[in-house]
């Protein structure tokens, strides 16, 4: 049996949650093997056939918000599309799901570090976390982005249904 | 509530299992969130007094694996110890648990990568992990020492018991 590649910068975020680049061909076979419910994917680009029809056949849900990848949107527009993909990415019910943009380092950095802030990590570690995934690429602007992003009215939309339930720490 | 503060480098390996550098007191009441059952320590060091009353005081079990950090030790000294640490690993009665060392890059990262292998991660996609933790500590030893260890004689020790089992993809 080949064996398996996951997507550029794959990690696990927390029980039921993923993270990842975009993913190619080649990781069909290994996202195959997470038996996922739901992709949210952080773009303003159009879905490429050959993932529409690898999620048709397994069933995958596809959710898209329309994020910029550059840094010219304001932080506002930014804010408010995060706080939708951030409903669905807290339900549960579309466990498990897998987070991606396009290199997995500042769309999917922001908002898993917005999760991250609604699990009470402190500032430094998210950041850490960020900067792992962004490397180099590491945007001072994202960074603030989550530092001032308020999880204050946010809260999980659906019962935790999955096991380890207290990993989940949110405010 | 104050913010949690994660152990350096911490992060989800897989349901149940997580990885980190060496947790510090500041570290407890995320560790606390975990809800942890076992620490698997891979060191000569002996275990800080502080630390083994944060478990005694949360029931979580010692399991620890006198791994030098050094390069000193030769691979098949490495390999016996590694392969004495998968099975409690493995051994899912022992989840959640936390895999440490005191960095939580090259021991942690080599237990980290022998685990990928079991699961069948493409090599490129192993290392590419290993380095994200070790950053520019990486070593090339124990990259090596990922590529030439044989799972072919390791089976998962226990039938899964937690959630999204098919995230576990052992050969």
């Amino acid at each position: 049996m080949d064996d398996l590649v996951p997507p550029a910068n794959f990690a696990m975020v927390d029980h039921g949650v993923f993270r990842s680049g975009f993913p190619q061909k080649c990781n069909f076979g290994f996202l195959k093997t997470l038996k996922l419910q739901s992709i949210v994917y952080l773009s303003t680009e159009p879905y490429p056939k050959s993932n529409l029809e690898f999620m048709q056949s397994n069933g995958i849900r596809l959710f898209r918000f329309a994020m910029e990848g550059s840094t010219k949107s304001s932080a506002e527009i930014h804010r408010e599309i995060i706080k939708e993909a951030l409903k669905v990415i807290l339900d549960e019910q579309n466990y498990p799901l897998l987070i991606h943009c396009r290199s997995g380092k500042h769309r999917t950095g922001c908002v898993v570090g917005c999760i991250r802030k609604m699990q009470r990590w402190c500032l430094l570690s998210i950041v850490e976390e960020y900067r792992q995934f962004a490397g180099a690429k590491a945007r001072n602007c994202d960074e603030r982005f989550i530092e001032f992003f308020d999880v204050s009215n946010l809260k999980k939309s659906s019962q935790p249904a999955i096991c380890f339930r207290n990993t989940f720490n949110f405010i």
